[in-house]
């Protein structure tokens, strides 16, 4: 451990501090529930169930409860203007499906599935496990979302994190 | 690591360092360029111009650039799904429009912005500045997102910031 005096030599030793405490924090400390929806529901019905559920990302998941494909409020923009029926046309047509699914662990650093967001331009990650026995098969068990992380970096900012 | 002697309590002097950190910070130090739109623009035009723009809030301004209005992803897919013909709906009939808009300023902290984004369950504060002599009016200088805090968070992390 740093000696407490030297935390107020220089604005160095407290920014190696803050990102030293930012590190521990885990996507299973802050992670939220997921808000699932089946690939056939159609983009109409989508949309409406993400007013219902307030959340800006949807996830795909398929009869067993596995992850078939991410729903964002972009991909069902995209399809509303795209001139199709939205009662008709299935959520499968528009989201992003597996394998392209950028996702992360309740193990993983938040700092980590952080840089994921900004990288990969996406508003939320699916938190999942393995299914076992079956390769490629993931349990989707919660969502982390920039939501998740203005909400950290507001209980950082009062001290409660 | 945490120290085992030196500290009367846990963690607590370090959570207050992280905190005396990020109070530190000004919107006007991360803040991102204002992608702006005109009233009279349709609702088509807008989710278009938010794909072309790659945001996920655009700012209505009138012809001086003072702030009328702000429109979501969540303004526009409302209307999306109203039935309406989204070529001919203006954007002013779907935007947030003044004086019900939640704002930020250069000065301020980006934890009190943050706060106001959470609260108000925003995804974009615009960043503005009173115009000089007209009362009410706010000229619009820059956006806070919550990819602004993300970004932020993730170079804190990385001792960057």
């Amino acid at each position: 451990a740093r000696p407490r005096v030297g935390y107020f030599l220089s604005s160095k030793p407290s920014q190696a501090l803050v990102a030293e405490e930012i590190k521990k924090i885990k996507v299973g400390d802050v992670k939220g529930l997921p808000r699932v929806i089946r690939a056939s529901a159609s983009v109409y019905d989508a949309i409406v169930n993400m007013f219902i559920e307030d959340v800006g990302t949807l996830m795909v998941v398929d009869e067993e409860g596995h992850l078939e494909g991410v729903l964002s409020r972009k991909d069902l923009l995209k399809a509303a203007i795209g001139g199709g029926n939205l009662q008709k046309m299935p959520a499968s047509v528009v989201m992003t499906r597996m394998p392209n699914i950028i996702c992360t662990t309740p193990e993983e650093s938040v700092l980590t599935a952080a840089r994921k967001i900004i990288e990969h331009e996406v508003d939320a990650l699916p938190v999942v496990r393995p299914v076992d026995g079956q390769a490629k098969k993931l349990e989707v068990i919660g969502r982390l979302t920039k939501t998740t992380i203005t909400r950290l970096f507001v209980e950082l900012g009062e001290g409660r994190s």
